[in-house]
């Protein structure tokens, strides 16, 4: 079951925003469309990000618009740098429809290989034992195309059985933790429990965690994680308690053209996510600075 | 209006679960209606429990069930130390009804004093302008009697013209801060804007906040603050952004009995609270070390 995927002529994917109550796929047979799925984070996740993009820029082919449409595609959502890298690179391609293709095969062998490489990572950091990993948001297969990044760890991880129990932050507004990452765990059969965002630095503080794993959705030239708004805390607490504080992504989220975190555009969404009784302010991701980060692990190498 | 009051030979409390949409007060009159409605948290907040726990003795001491009853109203909840203050204090006392109303009482006059000294306090590390302030769960009228402890220095603040905006964490799982600390701020005319929980270190972090100001539940002997899930993130984010961290608590939440942090009892809530599709893990207090607390305010000092 991959989460984004081609069939012919359009694109079909689960929308996220019904899950865990409901399973639905949709297809995508519009340009518009895709747009409108992707704000409506019906699609996200910057690896799936990076596939919708370059599968986006194949929709748009076929009806004779790349040239048009691409630069919308790649305005759709600000901070995932993926979605660019995935346009870009289909776009500059002789036969777009065809490197979108290999874009979406790819991203499942590169997180493959990222996850074990993640594993490894970890069971040198942590000596080896059965360990409790926490984690923010969703960075598994529902943000990828069938296989996770952070999670993708997590389940290599647990393939090794060295995992006692993941914390799972809930990750409000949108609860992708509580609804998608859980979900996940659930069917992997990777015992967890959910946290409170609020509760996760306190749980690393109390010795309860190994190590925190996660996703990014743009990792700076100097170091510096833009990733789901709630992951900075946790990387201060890491740090405080000294233990791992890991970022999982695949080489297409690291962006050598920004310099520094404060350079990414933090996207900020409507008010109403959190609720409709009061003003609010909802920047939909944060910045860990590059000191604050172990490593970042890609499916090529470690960063330290 | 008073949170909590005495009416001749019962309580009445507003029923804090039914707020912002509806203000319902409620009757107490045995001590089993108080210790569920202190186990609903219908009644919370530190000083709100040290008052409930003194007019719980009066209760008893109507029914001749004093003794008896003292020990159970103050194992109700286990981290908040002014409810054992509360029932101690009354319990010792020769007329104990006396003694619960005067404690009712006190507790205006003590969180107005309170305000005035968080108030100079403020002023006097943020150099006296307009500032912009960070809170996170309810430390206000509502978890008091009449006057807050951090909002009654926001309050005191803000008749000061002192008060910029104040950013209000939601506080998941209840909602104290969407549901109550917003209540409040907007009648009193604070202009305050809701974050997600995990978004107040990376607002702090964007220079966009002058002070934090939180309750307490309890401070240990070394300073150590056990205050609401959420609270030690901030502290964190605080202190490497470089802005006071400071805790206003009446001296009644100081417990010189318990030497450290780790000692304080953090009370673990129903996982239900978070949601029920799922295990999870709902302590529902954190611990802030006092190296990162810039200053405890309290209706006589500063303790720094």
């Amino acid at each position: 079951m991959r989460t984004i995927d081609w069939r012919g002529d359009h694109i079909v994917i689960i929308d996220q925003t019904l899950l865990p109550d409901e399973v639905r796929f949709v297809e995508l047979r519009t340009v518009d469309a895709l747009i409108a799925a992707i704000q409506q984070l019906k699609v996200r996740g910057a690896p799936a990000l990076g596939v919708a993009g370059a599968l986006g820029v194949a929709l748009a082919e076929l009806a004779g618009t790349a040239e048009a449409d691409a630069d919308r595609i790649t305005r759709a959502r600000p901070t995932a740098v993926n979605l660019a890298w995935g346009v870009e690179r289909a776009l500059r391609s002789p036969d777009r429809v065809q490197a979108a293709r290999a874009i979406l095969d790819a991203d499942v062998s590169t997180n493959r290989a990222l996850g074990q490489r993640g594993a490894d990572l970890i069971e040198e950091l942590t000596g080896g034992a059965e360990t409790t990993l926490h984690t923010h948001c969703n960075a598994g297969a529902l943000a990828c195309v069938e296989w996770g990044t952070a999670l993708g760890v997590v389940r290599a991880l647990h393939e090794r059985r060295k995992v006692r129990e993941v914390f799972v932050d809930e990750t409000r507004p949108l609860l992708q933790g509580s609804r998608l990452t859980a979900w996940e765990l659930d069917r992997l059969g990777v015992p967890f429990r959910i946290v409170v965002d609020g509760a996760g630095p306190s749980v690393i503080a109390r010795g309860l965690v190994d190590a925190v794993i996660v996703g990014a959705d743009r990792v700076a030239a100097n170091g510096d994680v833009a990733n789901k708004i709630g992951t900075y805390p946790l990387a201060l607490a890491a740090t405080r308690a000294g233990i791992p504080f890991i970022v999982a992504a695949p080489e297409s989220t690291l962006d050598p053209a920004t310099a520094r975190g404060e350079d990414i555009p933090v996207e900020e969404r409507m008010a109403g996510e959190i609720g409709d009784r009061w003003p609010a302010f909802n920047p939909a991701f944060d910045i860990t600075p590059a000191d604050l980060v172990t490593a970042v692990v890609t499916e090529e190498r470690v960063i330290r």
